[in-house]
């Protein structure tokens, strides 16, 4: 090899088809795998050298150890039985459009720089919006995650108070400047919170409302608060509602807090990055109710849609307000066609841009509106089969609502004579799951219900199927039941 | 098809063994196709229809279109003659590592949730360090990019003001709060100062230091600066330094900023996104010069390293600060070896993680640190012969140093009669980028260097070679000659 090169393209052939076979296999039986990995903690960074090696080495040496060293430690979000967390699916289409964009590997940041990725992007995020019954009236703009997305919308969000000139002036040093109020559910996923102490309105300035029994955002105590802090001088300017919220995918009355938040003035931001591809389901295209009126509302086809991760999507009703927050353009990024088109480097914090379209647009086209209203449709009756089940069931009992494809539930052994609020069944249930994630044919994940620990089982992966559940709901049985017997014998 | 279900597998195969094919004769000839895009606003968009179909579609109908219309509208990251912005590699092992990310489609948040993607993270980073001679206790997290990088480095900058206490209370209502004051020059990157507005600073806690002749930040003038905040009673806190600027590459004088931060006990971030990576060549290690005293330094795998964008590296000094500025552990994240592992999530503002390391590992590995170095002196040496053959031709003219792979200089042709500051060769200069692109033979881009319209010239593609330099340069003198002889004529 003499001056600069890639490895020859031969070689990525051989290894392009060697990489592709083993994710047809893998894609065809991750059930082979354990779902958790088994790895102690290190054992995958011990298996590797300090130091780079100093010779290139050859792409199977490379492939044999990703097999040998990396695999192992992989916990399998395509197993058809991981439900921990958001079960969330790769698939094939959205494996091969992010393919593409590596192979392409174009920066997305100008119109200029490609095109494509600039109007696919706006193409794919149109057909989004339509299939989720959004107004044609709001843009959209991908970002990586939600985190993300979401700290953009309340960016914009601040950058609306534009009497407070805060992106010139900032919000320190300044006496003048009252505090300013962002509203959210005590349920709310905690980029919310994240968002404010990134954007320097600190955790103090999070006003986390309480929720109903059904974990839903309580309008009557969003309006208190409002009120009471406009009394003591400080500045609401924004509510953030979930469509979906991480616990127990619970349902924000965004109609009612869109209401709230036209008589106040505040920006409406709506977290749907899980539960918004759910209004592809004609049926349940009601989940985002409101959300036409909201300033900013955030789905994540990563999470519900097919889509590899990372893959979020940002619709605003004003994205002139997130460019007027965002946009900086030297001299070197300036081109002869600014007026005309559109450059999503000015709608966000990343100048660099990957092409995430691509992805997207493979995974809407390969499944169509319908093929996807089917597998999402599909999730949701698993869901609520599996809650039935449970409610069925003397010795288990759901935690929370099951509007859509998650299960919070808990095993409530009679035999235990455990009360209610009794620390024994919260490490009954902790036992519970660390046993059956330690099977290594399911991973499901938890979460605290007031004070009571629930075990999560989320369905999402286009694997899943009836069987799947039916026998994890076997196996939670069946780990319980032996729990309870050791309990005894003990 | 009845129930959730991903396309086939044997259809992922025949569908990925045609997109394996497509990438290797794509990348085996990027010279058929033109640099820059001859598409014209909307006209991918509008070869598009409004909805995603209702029925699934082929993968192979969905190529198809991919091959006809959204590849015209794809400007060539990967053709030899990219010479813009910065010119980038997706090389083949990093392209066949995010694929395989991509069908693992793992959420490396949390340990737990993939070993590997922590371990192999953890392995990665450090395999790089050592490569850049980095000191052993920096510890790195792997970023979209540098603007994110920027902005954590920054965030965590502000963190470390303690007695603020800004996490908790904000910058916002509070009348003690001095202003804060982030130094950088005026020829730092814009996500600097877009960094200072995300986090609340506002652009006029901004101070761009002026440069000296070489467009390096004036160390004088970083001491005046930090001098006069402080005596009106504001608080410095950050100096962002930067080892390759994008306009010209210019290096700032870290070791002597360094001194200055120490003694003013400020943070110091060094943006060395591009030109970190040429800290790989024994005899360019010197780029990053008192970086192993920074706070935390960004170095982009993605520019220079050979790896798909996006992948941006930070290296800090103390992770513990950045984790106490970001780190938010809800209940249903939690994990029993949460005091083992490392959890990346904590790390910065996105939850959701990627698992990018994969791409960086196997580019490590593919080409070793000697190919590594070796493939950056001939990007550097053909730079140096660039500038040589400009310094000798009386119609061009260097308008900075070369210190590394990117050449700025303009056509100043002696038959125009302009003077040196003259309008007249700055509107040449620009007809001539112009019509250098709409060949399609090169994309260049270009900067403004003290009110001079100056041409860039980026090498670092791997597929770049001493013939194509030779092509552009020959096409620039042609181009420059065929505009005077208009000129002339009019």
């Amino acid at each position: 090899m003499t001056g600069p090169r890639d490895i020859p393209v031969e070689d990525f052939r051989r290894a392009g088809t060697r990489v592709i076979d083993w994710i047809t296999r893998y894609l065809s039986r991750p059930e082979e795998y354990p779902v958790l990995a088994r790895v102690a903690p290190n054992e995958v960074r011990n298996a590797l050298p300090a130091s780079a090696p100093r010779s290139g080495e050859s792409m199977d040496a490379i492939l044999d150890d990703f097999e040998k060293i990396v695999v192992p430690g992989i916990t399998h979000w395509n197993h058809p039985c991981f439900f921990a967390y958001f079960s969330i699916t790769g698939s094939a289409p959205g494996i091969l459009g992010e393919l593409l964009s590596a192979a392409l590997n174009v920066n997305g940041m100008l119109w200029q720089t490609s095109p494509s990725a600039t109007e696919l992007e706006e193409v794919a995020v149109g057909w989004l919006r339509r299939l989720l019954g959004l107004p044609e009236e709001l843009e959209g703009v991908i970002m990586d995650t939600a985190s993300v997305s979401t700290l953009c919308a309340i960016a914009a969000a601040r950058h609306a108070l534009s009497d407070l000139e805060i992106r010139e002036q900032g919000l320190a040093g300044r006496p003048e400047l009252p505090r300013l109020c962002l509203y959210t559910s005590d349920q709310a996923h905690s980029s919310v919170e994240k968002a404010a102490i990134t954007l320097g309105l600190g955790t103090a300035s999070v006003r986390k409302i309480a929720t109903d029994d059904e974990f839903r955002m309580d309008v009557g105590e969003l309006r208190k608060a409002i009120s009471a802090d406009k009394a003591a001088g400080h500045r609401p300017f924004c509510v953030v509602a979930t469509v979906g919220t991480t616990s127990t995918t619970s349902i924000d009355p965004v109609p009612a807090i869109a209401e709230v938040c036209r008589r106040e003035d505040l920006w409406l931001h709506v977290d749907a990055a899980y539960a918004g591809s759910a209004a592809a389901v004609p049926e349940h295209r009601a989940v985002l109710a409101g959300c036409g009126e909201a300033d900013s509302t955030v789905v994540n086809p990563h999470k519900w849609l097919f889509t590899p991760i990372d893959c979020s999507v940002l619709y605003v009703r004003e994205p002139d307000i997130l460019t007027a927050a965002f946009s900086l353009v030297p001299e070197y990024l300036r081109t002869g066609v600014d007026d005309e088109i559109r450059n999503y480097m000015d709608w966000g914090v990343s100048l660099g841009r990957r092409f995430r379209a691509l992805k997207l647009w493979m995974v809407l086209r390969a499944f169509g509106s319908d093929g996807i209203a089917e597998r999402l449709r599909e999730h949701i009756r698993l869901a609520q089969n599996l809650a039935t089940r449970i409610d069925e069931h003397p010795d288990f009992e759901r935690l929370a609502p099951t509007p859509l494809s998650v299960v919070c539930f808990r095993a409530c052994p009679s035999a235990l004579n455990a009360h209610e609020a009794d620390a024994t069944l919260n490490r009954f249930n902790e036992m519970l799951l660390e046993q059956l994630n330690a099977s290594g044919e399911v991973y499901l994940s938890h979460t605290n219900l007031a004070g009571r620990y629930a075990l999560r089982l989320a369905i999402g992966n286009l694997r899943t199927t009836e069987r799947h559940v039916a026998r994890a709901w076997e196996l939670i049985q069946e780990v319980s039941d032996a729990l309870v017997k050791e309990a005894a014998a003990r």
